[in-house]
């Protein structure tokens, strides 16, 4: 990550209103005509992840804006908006660190300030996997993500493919409604020991730590299984279950190799060789372990491994 | 209306495709920052009605957009989109005298390239009226005017008030996704005889055209029986309707009385005055005459009446 740019040390600008931010836009491109705009949204409790976004952002964009709103329309009754892990200090520290120039950090109150009745809601791409398992989900992501690029209008917004149903359903938005906005899919970044990162790791004991190693063994598993070419979708689908279900810790919401970026179904039937003739594939899964819910994937084929 | 700007007669530049439109704009941008762009959204077969919006949009901005585009995804299955009239060479004379700079007339090809997938739905202010009479044609409006939002990035866009539950529908819609742009509600203009201009009024007979002045004359009865200070708001629907029906021709589609720009129901034992206290009431309606639907409305307070 180092490669791409030199560490910022420039404190950056924090708004937590649209006006402010919109009139601090509006300055800076009136000050720069062509000022490119890099825009990373997040729901805070940043980690190396969210850090490698931002500084692609500042190494290909003028201008770099960091978002952190966690957005309740987002989160279905029974999930953990209430109890989603904030630390604003520690987020503020790696914006500066990694190159944002503008952190807006607006309140619910600020986003929906009264009840709002418009939604943007993508058919079928968001109606497997998460969009399965979270209803409503994709519905509260399209919908903030399209304010949230009509607040910043960034020429380029950048999302990690841990999400990576979220990068579809964002790339199908931004096609269908003409957004002016190129959408970046950026790679997983993991710990040492493989564990995707992602902000609900902090929810897990260290047992549960350990047994979530489950996900990355499999998807290195799965690459190994992919090259089998005898290897059908569904008899991957299968292998994939059961590598995970032998963790006594883990209880699968999903597992799934679905066509990508499209996430129509694969015949099971289907030799992957023959598959992948069509489309490249997403093996995604959704695993909890206690209360914790956490994704991980791979696209085949898998690029640079 | 002559009043506003002079007449201009440089022919607007036709673009076809996204593409010319878009590096057009951003030449024109570039050329001149902070250029204000007005955006007149039409489907064309123009009338003075949209020249009236062209005209002020021209007054207003350094840059005036005029979109013709019958849009598919707003008409129900049994409406008139096959036979929607069409006049491109009448259309550009207007647009030229009225002065619009660029006119995109895109083909649904270009503006649908894909099956699409993404909708941006309205509640609540899409179903009532209109929205109740053409289901889905809401969902189409808020999609299409999403979509040349994003792609015209307009300062201002004018629409005019004969589609008073239209400018409220796409109002709710900026505010609620933050469109960073302003909408500009437009008087309906009218023939010498009172009857409000409108595309499809080609459709009608000489006898249904004549049968139509129902419409505004209960308009303007409507006006008097409202300054009764003991007039409720069911009593001024149940005369109006008794006017509309008194007419051979018409069929009432509906005729109500509902609250601006909300559209909520008024209670009709509440008498008008005291109604208005709350906010302004909007008087619409959509009748039939043979296979023509025409609508007309009035928001009282009548300002300027």
């Amino acid at each position: 990550m180092s490669t791409l740019t030199p560490v910022k040390t420039k404190q950056p600008l924090i708004v937590r209103t649209i006006s402010e931010l919109r009139s601090e836009l509006s300055i800076r491109r009136q000050e720069k005509p062509g000022l490119e705009t890099g825009f990373v949204p997040t729901m805070g409790y940043l980690h190396d992840g969210h850090g490698s976004l931002i500084q692609r952002s500042a190494a290909e964009n003028g201008l770099t804006v960091l978002s952190i709103f966690v957005n309740p329309l987002q989160f279905g009754p029974n999930e953990d908006l209430d109890r989603y892990p904030r630390d604003e200090e520690r987020d503020l520290k790696l914006a500066r660190q990694e190159g944002a120039d503008i952190v807006f950090i607006p309140s619910v109150q600020e986003m929906y300030p009264k009840r709002a009745l418009t939604r943007v809601l993508v058919s079928e791409v968001t109606e497997s996997l998460c969009g399965a398992s979270r209803p409503g989900h994709f519905d509260g992501v399209g919908t903030v993500v399209s304010k949230l690029f009509h607040l910043v209008e960034p020429t380029r917004a950048y999302f990690g493919l841990k999400d990576a149903q979220q990068v579809a359903v964002v790339q199908q938005m931004v096609d269908d409604l003409n957004f002016n906005v190129q959408i970046v899919p950026c790679p997983t970044l993991r710990e040492a020991d493989g564990l995707a990162l992602s902000s609900r790791n902090v929810y897990l004991s260290p047992e549960q730590r350990s047994e979530a190693l489950v996900l990355y063994r499999t998807l290195q598993q799965a690459a190994q299984w992919a090259a089998d070419s005898e290897m059908t979708a569904g008899g991957l689908e299968a292998k994939v279950r059961e590598a995970i279900s032998r963790s006594p810790l883990a209880s699968i919401d999903y597992a799934e190799l679905r066509r990508y970026p499209s996430l129509e179904a694969v015949d099971p039937q289907l030799r992957l060789e023959e598959a992948l003739k069509q489309s490249p594939l997403l093996l995604a899964f959704a695993v909890r372990f206690g209360g914790t819910r956490l994704i991980d994937n791979a696209i085949f084929p898998i690029k640079g491994a």
